[in-house]
């Protein structure tokens, strides 16, 4: 089986890692325009070839692990390229803009769009881990117009990567991610900002910040280049999504002012019901 | 020695388990107003005695911690009782109002301010661990206004806790504490109640949220009693905050709404300079 990767990130690389694991008879092609990156991947054996996406050859599958800006420009020029047994699957984070663009390409049944829930705030080929994906869930959209045999082979590697299955129609999927995903995004970008502006003096923060303040920044450290494409692309949704937050936040510093501890503590007690809710998250 | 602790909670339920572990010859006498807390406290041997704050007994030390209002309250109280061998530590959040509550009090020497910067998003004496305060910094306040002797004796106990002594002004401390811990507070719990009211369906959130989204909302699983004590406590401060991270929300909004992906990559990566700073945190 021949595999091509464009983008050895976290996410193209932990694919790599992962699947030579469970087939060793799998052959990885990666392609990176960071050329650190792609010699990074090749010498510590992620992939085993480097190929040029412009010259395709007869891959079973094409995963595409780049920003989804690149997603949308490179997807109907793979697939203008591919033969009928070809699976092209995009891993980018937001999904409605990736299917509209290719929904009248002729080789469409060729594309399986997907979303795997997993990741962490590192990025480039040296975060990529071999079981990113174990317990994680991977996000299917638009399955109906993807051909069949080539959707339940591609479920067949996903489970293989240790992943759970679920379909979803891609509006829905960016409107529900911009909340669960995109708003804590920048929400810790700002609290980084927020506390990085004030605090001239690195000392004090680290002296005085404890583990609370380390999980809420966390993604703060995430790839810019990665996550400006997916603001822009899912900008309807998060803006939205922004407005409720700061409409929170100005609801909730009028409790303060007025030092109404009471319905502070309703208010709270609420939202601690998050507790149950993030027992299921793995 | 005898040591008197109001308040099982984390921080008091911990405190108690990790000096009985540096010192069996302690005597760990409890109070908590919540008698389920203080029977399993009793039970599971986090404290030796129980004891009543309205008849105090010859305390080699009474630490304080509860909410930030009722140190207010009980800690004139206590001072007017105690002997001129005891040491009240309180180990509240804020420091300026309480330092303030008492500056003229006639025992002010046998007080001091400190709040260690160690806890987790959980609360009751379920949740003490005796290693919490392992590496961690002990922030204390005004300590020229606290008996030279029982304050050495203090930062020894501190240090056999296995802390770090820092020391600050107390209105400094609750200004920087605002952006560094109770801004991320808030921003964790309106993130959390901003995604709780949108995604009525519980299991949208199990299958779409990732490790990010769970990191950066965990402390909206913490006390509401605590923090809407704090809250109030150190309104001016966490009212700043507040209104700059609204400023900073506001302003990467319209960075996306314009689709300026040049100045939101250039603003994350400022902030990207984060992880530097992260790495000063235990």
């Amino acid at each position: 089986m021949k595999i091509g990767i464009i983008g050895l990130g976290l996410i193209g690389g932990s694919i790599a890692l992962k699947l030579k694991e469970v087939n060793n008879k799998i052959i990885i092609y990666g392609f990176d325009q960071n050329t650190d990156s792609l010699d990074y991947s090749l010498k510590n054996n992620i992939i085993d070839k480097r190929f040029n996406p412009d010259s395709l050859i007869d891959f079973d599958y094409i995963f595409l692990a780049i920003p989804v800006e690149s997603i949308k420009k490179q997807l109907k020029i793979i697939l203008d390229k591919i033969s009928k047994e070809t699976l092209v699957i995009d891993l980018g984070s937001t999904k409605y803009q990736i299917c509209n663009s290719v929904k009248t390409h002729n080789n469409r049944s060729n594309f399986l769009a997907a979303h795997p829930i997993a990741g962490t705030e590192f990025s480039g080929p040296l975060a990529a881990q071999k079981d990113l994906f174990n317990n994680k869930v991977m996000i299917l959209c638009e399955t109906e117009n993807t051909n069949t045999s080539l959707l339940l082979s591609a479920i067949e590697i996903f489970k293989k990567l240790g992943m759970t299955i679920k379909t979803m129609d891609s509006l829905e999927h960016d409107k529900h991610i911009a909340y669960v995903s995109h708003l804590s995004h920048i929400s810790s970008f700002m609290l980084g900002k927020t506390v990085m502006d004030k605090e001239d003096d690195e000392q004090t923060i680290y002296d005085m910040a404890g583990s609370g303040f380390e999980s809420t920044v966390r993604l703060a450290k995430s790839s810019p280049e990665m996550w400006s494409s997916i603001f822009i692309e899912n900008k309807k949704y998060i803006i939205e999504s922004l407005e409720e937050y700061i409409l929170n936040i100005n609801n909730f510093k009028k409790l303060i002012e007025g030092g109404d501890q009471e319905n502070l503590n309703t208010e709270m007690k609420k939202i601690n019901g998050i507790r149950e809710i993030l027992k299921g998250i793995k």
